[in-house]
């Protein structure tokens, strides 16, 4: 299958790619480079040494005799997007192009303009650019589990059948997003639900969980290989996060009382989802929403998890309650649905110590690579 | 009341600005003249002769005494919208400077980036503009009541009690836009909603319906006075449009069967609900919505009182079914809460006959100002 990935060169987009490209598909990544450059921007950087895109492209070839294509552009250059997909021909787009933290989204003015502007009109762009260029290719979106928040009922796959007033419909599911990042997914939702009814093209929505991990099987196997490790307060999500504080002994910091619960998965699984999605395409007009996460932890008990590993390690972590810099409740109920991807055959690699002991010692690794005045949050939602 | 009017130059914005200043309020009138550039973009104009928005203020401080400040800029320019905001001071800001059409928004690809970044923006400048200079100014915020589509249950006024699994909370209406500019205002109304909650901001949303009319009280006042009225494809709304074509003898074109159900309102009460929200704010945090139309009609119905009317005056209307431009449901079920304001003290100007015939009688006073081609609709949703 011709598939693009866009967003290629990131922490979720680069496995992808690879896993497809093994998987025999004709892989052709679109990135802009943007996560590089907030990297310096923000004077952080990847816990392991990444190489450029290029060299990791021509290594892949060099070890698997597959040939990844790559086009650097932005997303919200309609030129450039139109002539990516006449010169692919797409039978399938991933969307994993958008700026994905919410506390950069919420640094400030700019950051929020920027982080919806280029999220809301690089999707814009790709719904015209497969109505106009490739009708049939099937839009993978990579969309949040955050773009529900948290409600006090169950929460579903996307759309949710009301009875009211003696009348019943199903309708989507309402939204209530934790940070201007999780906005823009949800602006994002409603844009490509309405060009698949209006325009009758094909769309599935990955509400996707906090990733955690690094490696799979294809990032393991050359060093040029290796994917990104996000451990700073603005990029750093909190188990991989936690795992780096406990091997550089930081304090290992959660926010609040930690029992803010979420759905996690691990890389291995976000790859595998993404080729199962574009295996058994949304049918055409369909906006199909699934909720791409594995399992669900309270961000206390993760930290307690790494706290046990860590210390049979023989490590000395300690957990820190910090003042939570999210406006968001640390006691809630959550419960959501998430088997729509099992029934097209996900078989989950489930939270091991194996897993977080591998983390920390991929941090262990690499302790010059650490700034750690990076690694406390500084983004306030307030 | 200090009270900013945005898009107070428009349709509904210049009518609100002379019925806040008439009532007592210091009105500023802030806009970037984007709707007349629009006329000229797309070779239209007000079917009433419109002066420049600098004799309007003239001739309106003239005949009433009063002074209505106006600031030219644009909301999506920053720097601009703190330096009204740190002028001006307001305790209301009244947002109408949105791109408001529909069809302009589904002219193409340029069209959709630019209704959704220009709204979007725009109003993410005046939250942060109101978290960071006047965190007590109450934003009255102009939604649409096509934000909700045509669900098959009631609709109700911005939330709904959910009931499901056992469980139950009040959540958000789930949201089913008609196109980019509709989609738009959702956007906006989920970063409103967001901002409200996390900054502690004030925020009444008023998802109005369709406004027909033209004269308010001080529209009348003077012939420099007089409020727009638009006639053509793009900007025109249905049933001011209706009684245009009655005018000028060009066929009442209803898009397809005509059962499409919507909710309407006089210019004259959108006048009023706007002050009835800013003498009554939302509490700081609140998300308030409230649903600002007075009655249901279909487009058929309303086809056929204006042909009724046109007859009685001497014309010979007649109405043509036409395909239908838009992709939407042509029967449907459509039953909208809209109590709020009625409980503040709106009391509607229902549609009568005399208004139908005053319209119809402007569209007679200016023939030569109709330019015929623009009259049907040119835009396709598809």
């Amino acid at each position: 299958m011709r598939i693009i990935v866009a967003g290629g060169d990131g922490f979720c987009g680069w496995p992808t790619a690879l896993y497809l490209s093994e998987k025999g598909h004709e892989v052709t990544i679109v990135d802009n480079m943007a996560r590089r450059g907030i990297d310096e921007e923000l004077g952080t950087n990847s816990l392991t040494p990444i190489a450029d895109l290029s060299e990791r492209v021509q290594q892949w070839k060099a070890i698997s005799g597959l040939e990844i294509k790559c086009f650097e552009g932005d997303l919200t250059d309609y030129g450039f997007v139109r002539e990516v997909f006449e010169t692919v021909h797409p039978e399938s787009f991933v969307h994993f192009a958008e700026q994905r933290s919410a506390p950069y989204s919420m640094m400030d003015r700019d950051h929020a303009v920027y982080t919806q502007t280029n999220n809301v009109v690089g999707n814009l762009n790709v719904l015209y650019a497969i109505k106009e260029v490739t009708p049939e290719c099937h839009l993978i979106k990579l969309g949040t589990m955050g773009e529900y928040g948290t409600p006090n009922i169950d929460i579903e796959e996307g759309y949710i059948r009301i009875q009211h007033n003696g009348r019943e419909d199903v309708l989507p599911y309402p939204k209530q997003p934790v940070s201007f990042y999780h906005l823009s997914k949800v602006h994002d939702s409603h844009n490509i639900m309405f060009a698949c009814r209006v325009w009758g093209i094909r769309a599935t929505d990955l509400n996707q969980g906090v990733v955690y991990g690094l490696h799979t099987d294809q990032t393991r196997r050359h060093p040029s290989l290796v994917n990104r490790l996000d451990y700073d307060g603005v990029f750093g999500t909190a188990l991989n996060r936690f795992c780096i504080q406990a091997a550089i002994g930081h304090p290992i910091t959660v926010y609040g009382r930690g029992g803010q619960t979420r759905g996690w998965l691990d890389i291995r699984d976000t790859v595998r989802c993404i080729e199962l999605a574009a295996n058994h395409p949304a049918d055409f007009g369909e906006f199909r929403v699934f909720n791409q996460f594995t399992e669900e932890f309270s961000v206390l008990d993760l930290a307690k998890r790494v706290e046990n590993v860590a210390k049979e390690m023989g490590l000395n972590p300690k957990i820190e309650h910090i003042a939570n810099p999210r406006v968001e409740k640390e006691e809630h109920y959550y419960k959501a649905a998430h088997t729509r991807l099992l029934d097209l055959g996900l078989e989950p690699h489930y939270l091991s110590d194996e897993l977080l002991a591998e983390v920390i010692r991929t941090a262990l690794d690499h302790p010059e690579r650490v700034i750690k005045e990076k690694v406390l949050p500084k983004v306030s939602w307030r």
